[in-house]
C-alpha cells in the first residue's frame, strides 16, 4: 500500500479526550475515530489489526473443533424473557421497538439465541457434544463508555458456546477451549495469565478470565509466588489467619474523637495503626431468622478492602451489595457513618477472618465523635458470624497452599464459563439420551473481546513514540522510508523496486511515498508501530547498502541491496 | 469436516412459510434458520457461502483500489438530520434511543457517517481520489420482510463510497467499480447483467444496477436484441413512436357500458380491443400554473402500463405518485374511475407518446357508466402534454436506437451510483483544491448485497433434487459417501484415506460419515448442493474403483484408486 492512496490520518497532538494510552495511540497512530460516545469507526490500518486478531482467533476456535456461525444482531425480547434476563438485565442492554412496536433487544452476547436454535436443531446426544461460534458485533449500552473501544458500546466479540450431555463432558470441553484460548495468546505474542474468576451475571460454577498483563489494567490479579494460581482480586480467597486470636489485654474504653470519620484520621490525630483499627460498613440484608429486611454490619480490619462480590454471595447480605443510606443508619443505630462499630450493634454482624482474629481494637462507638478502644470479640461483642468479605493483599499467603500473593495489574480480554443448565434448563433444552429420555443439557460459553484485545495490546506494547506491534498483529510487515525522494534520480527507482520484490515475496508492504521530510515519514512509521523499516538514503546508497530498523528492539542493521529481500524474507519467517 | 460432527441441519419437509425456491432450499440445506420476522442466523454451511462471496468481494474491491474501514451499525440521528434523510427516510430507518434517550439510527446505509469521516479526515486535493469501503451489518425495518435472506431487516452488505475533486474523475472510478462488479459477478460463476437504473432515494444522477438473472426476479430488465443496452423497465426509455397520427375517420359517439370497468371489460362486453382504447388515472399534482394542488390526468394506450416512475418525475406530478381517492375523483369530474377519459376533462392532461398517437380510440365519457368512442387529438380535447410514461413492452424498439427490446427478470444484487455533490454539499464536505479554495468533493457510492447474493445465486443455480452452486460459491469443494460403511471392513479405511488425502490437496471436503442409508447421504449432498460427490462402494471397490457424481452436470465417473486425488485435484483447478 502507498501512503500517498491510503488514508494513513495520524495525529501529531494527543486528542484531549483520550485518558488511556490505548486510546490516545489508536487515535493518533490513524486507527479509530469516534463516532459518538463508545461507538467508533475502524480506519483501513486499525481494521487490519482487528482482522489478524480475527484471524488467529478463528484458526484456533477451528482446531478446537469449533464451528462457526453467524446470528443476528437484533434479538427478539421473548428470548431474553424466557431466559429470565429481559428483566435482570439493567439498562446496558439496548432495547429497541420495530415499526410495529415488537420489542427486540441488540444482543450484547447471545446465550438466549444459540440455546433456542440448538433446542431447535439438536434432538439426540448423538449430536453432542457440538461447540458453535461467532466473529460478531455486539452491543452493550454502558452507561459511561471509556478509554476508546476498550469499553464500547458496539464491538467485536467472538463467542463460543459448547453443548453437552453432562458435566464431565463440559469439562472437557472447557479443558480444551482454556487450551484454544491459550494458543490465541501465545500467537497474539501478548503476555496474558489465565485467572480463576466470578461467574457474575452469564452464571454457571467453574469460570477464568483470561488477561492481558498491563500496568493501567483495571482488574487487579493475584498470583502464587510459587504455582500457577492466579484469581481475579475479585474471586481469589483470603484464608482465615492460621493464628488463635489473642486474650483481651485491655479494658473496653471511650474517647472523643470529633474530626475522625476515617481509619487515615483515626491514625494522623489519635495514633491508631491501621491495622489495630477495624471498619464498619452498613449493607441492606436480612435484619433476623425471619428473613425481614433490614442492615447488616460487615466489618474488616483497617487496612483490608471490602470485597464486595464476596459480601454480596453470603445469605444475609442483598445481592446486588447496596450501602445502606444515613439516614437508614442513624434510624437505626443512632450515629452516623465514621463513628461506628460492633459493640452494642443490634443486626447481624458479618466480621471477616482477619478482623475476628484481632483482640484490643480499636472501632466506632455508635455515638458521634466517639470511638471505642481496647474491643474484644466475645467480651464485647457477643454474637457475630465470620467470613472471607476482603480483598486479599500483597504477602497473603496463596490459597493454593504454596508461597504467598502477588497483585498485578490485568485487562480482561477473554472469559469462558462451565455454565451448566442454567439457560438449558430455563429454555427448556434438552435431547434424548442413551436411554431414550429426554436429558437437559448442559452448556459452557467461550467469550473474547476481539475489538478490546487490540487496545490491551497497545497497552502493553508501546513506547513514548508510538506502538510496538507483536508481528502477528501488525497492520503491516514492513515500511519502505526512501529520504527525499523527490530530490533523487535513484532513490525512487530502488524504492519502486523493494515495493514490488517484498510484496513478491508475500509481505504487507505500507510504501510512504509522500513528498514529506523523512523526521514525518519515520515518526509516523513509529507511531502506527510497523514492526520494520527499510530505509532508504543517498549515503547508504554510495555503499550499495539500505538500513533496516527494528521498531520493537530499536536495532538497526545494514542490508547490501542486493541481498536484503532475501534477508527480510528471512527474518520474517 | 465430518457430518458426525457438523450440524447439517438439512430438512426433508419444504418448510410451509417460505415462498420461494432460495428461502426453501436455504432452509431444507440447513444454510440458514429464522430467528423472528426478517432476522436469520446463518448456520454454517450457509456462512461458508456468504464468506465465498465476501472474499471475493473483498479482492475485487481492493484490486480497484478501494481501502476498507469499518463503521458503526448505530448512527448518530444528527449526521441523518444534517443530510436531511432523518426526515426523509420512511420507517426502514429503525431508530432508536439509548439509555441517556439520544437518538440513533440502525444504519441501512452509510452516506452520511462516510461524508462525516471524509469532511474531517481529508482536507487537500492531494489526498483524493479516495475510495473506502466496508463489509457490514446492515438494518432495514422492512414493512413485510420476506423471500428469507432476499429481503430481510438485519443482511450483509459491501458499501463503498468514491470522494472525487471533480464529476471527470467521479465517472472514472465509477467505470473502475462498474468493472470491479463484473469481474465479481463473473467470479461467483453466475448469470448477470448491469442495467440502467433509477437513482431512488439514495439520489444522484448516472446509476447502474447488477442483476442477477432468474426467472422469480422480482425486477424486470428490458434487454435490446441487438446491443448491450440493459435498463431496469423502471428506467427503461419508451421511444415515441415514428409513425403520424392518422387523420380523425370517425365521428365522437358515446355508448352505454354499466357494466365495463375496465379495458378488459370493454373489450369483453363490447369488443373494444385493448390497443384501441386508453386508460385514463387521476394522481395528485400542480392543477395549474399557479401551482395549485390539484389532480392530473394521465392516459397511456389500453394494453400498456403506467410507470410511476416515470410519472412522478414530471413537474406536474406530485413525488410520490398518489392516485386520486374516488371522493376527489367524483368531486372533480362527476365519475368514478373506469368511466373516465380525456374529453372535456378540466385539468392537466399528460398523455404518453404512444397513446397520443392514436385516432379514433375509446375512452371512458367522464359520466358513469358512459364511454366515447371515435374520440380524436385536437379535435376532441384541445389541451394536453404528452410525455413518456409507460412501461416499455417486449418488441418495443429499443432507446439505444439498435434492435427491438427482449424483457426479463432480475434480481437486483448491486447498485452503484454517481451521486455527486448530493450528501458532501448539504453536509460541507470540501477540500482545499489546487488553487487554494475550498471546493465541494463530488461523490460515488457502490453496494452489493451479499447475503442477498447468496439467495439469488440459489434462485438460478437450482433443480428439484436442491441447490447446484457453481464452484466459487459452494460451502464445500467435495463430498466423501461411504456406501454402508458400518456394515463393510475395508470402506471406512478408505474413505478416511481419501478424506485426509483430499483434505491435504486442498480441498474443503465433507465426509459424510453417518450411518444412514446411502440414499439419505445423495438425496443431502444434491440437497446441500455439493458440487462433486465421490462415492466409496463394495462393488466398485471390487475393481479398485470409486466413482465421482458431478452435482452440476449430473455427470458420473469412474476413477482408480490410486490416481482418483490426482484427477479430482486437476478438475478442481
Amino acid at each position: 500500500m502507498r501512503t500517498s492512496q491510503y488514508i494513513l490520518a495520524t495525529l501529531k497532538e494527543t486528542p484531549s479526550d483520550a485518558e488511556v494510552v490505548s486510546h490516545q495511540l489508536m487515535l493518533r497512530a490513524g486507527m479509530i475515530r469516534k463516532l459518538a460516545s463508545g461507538l467508533y469507526t475502524w480506519l483501513p490500518s486499525g481494521l487490519k489489526v482487528l482482522r489478524n486478531v480475527e484471524t488467529i482467533v478463528r484458526e484456533e476456535m477451528e482446531k478446537a473443533g469449533a464451528i462457526e456461525m453467524l446470528m443476528p444482531v437484533i434479538q427478539p425480547a421473548d428470548l431474553w424473557e424466557e431466559s429470565g434476563r429481559w428483566e435482570q438485565f439493567g439498562p446496558e442492554l439496548l432495547r429497541i421497538t420495530d415499526r410495529h412496536n415488537r420489542p427486540f433487544a441488540l444482543g450484547p452476547t447471545h446465550e438466549e439465541v444459540i440455546t433456542d436454535f440448538v433446542r431447535k436443531e439438536v434432538s439426540s446426544y448423538k449430536q453432542l457434544p457440538l461447540t458453535l461460534y461467532q466473529v460478531q458485533t455486539k452491543v452493550r449500552d454502558e452507561v459511561r463508555p471509556r478509554f476508546g473501544v476498550m469499553r464500547a458500546r458496539e464491538f467485536t466479540m467472538k463467542d463460543a458456546y459448547s453443548f453437552h450431555l453432562d458435566d464431565a463432558c463440559l469439562a472437557k470441553t472447557y479443558q480444551v477451549m482454556h487450551q484454544a484460548y491459550c494458543n490465541i495468546f501465545e500467537r497474539l505474542g501478548l503476555d496474558y495469565r489465565p485467572v480463576i474468576a466470578d461467574t457474575g451475571s452469564i452464571g454457571g460454577s467453574v469460570s477464568h478470565e483470561f488477561h492481558v498483563l498491563a500496568e493501567s489494567g483495571e482488574d487487579a490479579i493475584a498470583f502464587s509466588t510459587e504455582s500457577d494460581y492466579a484469581a481475579n482480586i475479585e474471586k481469589a480467597e483470603a484464608l482465615a489467619p492460621a493464628i488463635e486470636r489473642a486474650a483481651p489485654s485491655k479494658e473496653l474504653n471511650t474517647f472523643d474523637t470529633p474530626n475522625a470519620k476515617t481509619i487515615a484520621d483515626l491514625a494522623e490525630q489519635h495514633g491508631v495503626k491501621a491495622h489495630k483499627g477495624v471498619k464498619t460498613l452498613i449493607v441492606y440484608g436480612a435484619a433476623n431468622e425471619e428473613d425481614e429486611r433490614g442492615l447488616v454490619a460487615l466489618i474488616v480490619r483497617g487496612d483490608h478492602e471490602l470485597n464486595e462480590l464476596k459480601a454480596e454471595k453470603l445469605p444475609l447480605v442483598d445481592s446486588p451489595l447496596e450501602m445502606a443510606k444515613e439516614e437508614d443508619i442513624v434510624a437505626a443505630i443512632g450515629a452516623k457513618p465514621g463513628s461506628l462499630g460492633p459493640v452494642g450493634l443490634d443486626m447481624p454482624i458479618i466480621v471477616d477472618h482477619s478482623a475476628a482474629v484481632m483482640s484490643d481494637f480499636v472501632a466506632g462507638a455508635n455515638k458521634d465523635g466517639v470511638h471505642y478502644s481496647g474491643i474484644n470479640w466475645g467480651r464485647d461483642v457477643a454474637d457475630f458470624i465470620t467470613a472471607d468479605i476482603r480483598n486479599v493483599v500483597e504477602g497473603d499467603p496463596s490459597p493454593c497452599g504454596q508461597g504467598t500473593l502477588n497483585i498485578k495489574r490485568g485487562i480482561e480480554v477473554g472469559h469462558i464459563f462451565q455454565l451448566g443448565s442454567k439457560y438449558s434448563e430455563a429454555m427448556n433444552a434438552g435431547v434424548l439420551g442413551e436411554s431414550g429420555k429426554n436429558q437437559v443439557m448442559t452448556m459452557g460459553c467461550y467469550g473474547i473481546g476481539v475489538s478490546r484485545i487490540v487496545a490491551a495490546a497497545i497497552e502493553q506494547n508501546h513506547d513514548k513514540f508510538g506502538i510496538k506491534w507483536p508481528q502477528a498483529l501488525a497492520p503491516f510487515d514492513i515500511a519502505i522510508v526512501p529520504m527525499n525522494m523527490h530530490k533523487s534520480h535513484r532513490i525512487p527507482d530502488i524504492a519502486e523496486k523493494f515495493y514490488a520484490d517484498l510484496k513478491a515475496a508475500g509481505l504487507d508492504v505500507l510504501f510512504d511515498d509522500r513528498k514529506e521530510r523523512p523526521g514525518v515519514m519515520f515518526n509516523d512509521m513509529e507511531l502506527v508501530g510497523v514492526p520494520f523499516t527499510l530505509v532508504i538514503g543517498e549515503r547508504n546508497l554510495d555503499n550499495n547498502q539500505v538500513e533496516l530498523k527494528n521498531r520493537r528492539t530499536g536495532e538497526k542493521v545494514m542490508l547490501d541491496i542486493d541481498s536484503a529481500v532475501a534477508e527480510i524474507t528471512k527474518l520474517m519467517a
